[in-house]
């Protein structure tokens, strides 16, 4: 029987998602503790990969086992194994064939960024000091919507081949002194949220023009885009799949 | 000429708000930033006291110095200096004989309670298992409203000989699984707001009826109320003075 597990993550202390020699990672403390509460190891899959640093608001992996599990019984006993950073917030059975990756149909992330210091969210918000035209980026937020090549936003050495994402949404929200980056798509490539929040930061710095986006794309050179911003303002929020994905 | 300094700070990792041999405290860490800063030793008065773990998100204190300050030059540079968890939010002048604690009209903490394991509140709300009669907890709030002797609710070992606070309001809200009260009066006792949470738990869990709490106040007797909650759930959140304090 295959499973869903939803989980999420403050990533401050984990060398990211994926499991790696000789580096705490989420992927291998959710292992770990699976593997003690079912004993009987278990490998789990995640539907993407987070970097050091990066948060989990949800995060959605899948594993298999031959038994009925709940979580009312098993999600408690994970959560009370798990570390304080890492939670588990849903567990139910899936189709055997879901995948966590390739069946997701939609990804969300969110960046914060602090316009004033701080001290509860030195972990969870990038802290600028400048003031930003939140007009202007939104206004340029335009321009990353629908099927387009982002070959500018993703790393220089990958071995990627398909650089097409599909941006449903891509919006900035004001708060008091936090700002708040939404961003929705299909796919995502290896640092691109990053780097688009980089991108839009010099327009809401009037450094360039909210238009100039549309340059930045169709150049499909990462020289062309700004600086990508530090991780620890960036969560996974939401990973979407189709409903039909529960009938088993 | 002296100053009021508006700070906020996250209490995890200190030994509480007052200045104490070999533990580190946030008084110490803001009086050795002041003196860097300013040339000159510099002592502050605060509000009053924070214990271990706990949070401010509004803190006042007073300093005295010969010359001018603004928020904009010295209030940058502090926040350079401090440690990221201790954030300075104002700098002002004010009269020459305002204090920090006496001059204090009103204070308000804030309690935060999750009802399920989120990674991204481990230092700032408790977790509780339970699910919690709110109307229940907030009947009961309306008992300790207005002007009583709290001796109930002090720590049992104290100086004080005077047990009467005002409590202005006191109140739960519930947002999803966060649960917060606000509790407002002229003065708090030592551990006393801890002890009045330990205490509506108790309600909110329905092991004593709302009314009870009108027994235990009159009882004038610790033993009588709920267990202290602990600290890391707690932060102060507001301090006033009156408007009168800045005409200098």
């Amino acid at each position: 029987m295959r499973y869903f597990l939803d989980i999420a993550y403050k990533g401050t202390d984990y060398h990211g998602w994926q499991i790696q020699p000789n580096a705490r990672t989420v992927q291998e403390e959710l292992q770990k503790a699976l593997s003690t509460i079912l004993r009987k190891p278990i490998e789990v899959t995640g539907s993407g990969r987070t970097d050091t640093g990066v948060h989990a608001r949800q995060q959605v992996v899948h594993f298999d086992f031959p038994e009925k599990l709940s979580y009312r019984i098993h999600g408690f006993k994970l959560n009370a194994l798990l570390p304080k950073d890492i939670s588990v917030k849903d567990l139910f059975q899936v189709k055997d064939e879901a995948h966590a990756r390739f069946d997701a149909i939609e990804r969300a992330y969110r960046y914060q960024i602090s316009l004033k210091k701080d001290p509860f969210l030195t972990d969870t918000a990038y802290q600028i000091r400048d003031s930003l035209n939140i007009e202007a980026m939104n206004e340029a937020c335009r321009h990353l919507l629908g099927r387009q090549d982002f070959e500018c936003f993703s790393k220089v050495h990958t071995d990627v081949n398909n650089f097409f994402c599909e941006i449903k949404e891509a919006r900035w929200e004001e708060s008091g002194n936090l700002v708040t980056f939404r961003i929705c798509a299909n796919r995502f490539l290896r640092n691109m949220v990053r780097a688009i929040v980089g991108t839009l930061l010099e327009i809401g710095r009037e450094k360039i023009p909210p238009k100039s986006i549309i340059q930045i794309i169709d150049s499909k050179n990462r020289q062309q885009a700004g600086r990508s911003v530090p991780a620890h303002g960036l969560a996974l929020a939401e990973v979407v799949y189709p409903d039909t994905i529960r009938d088993c």
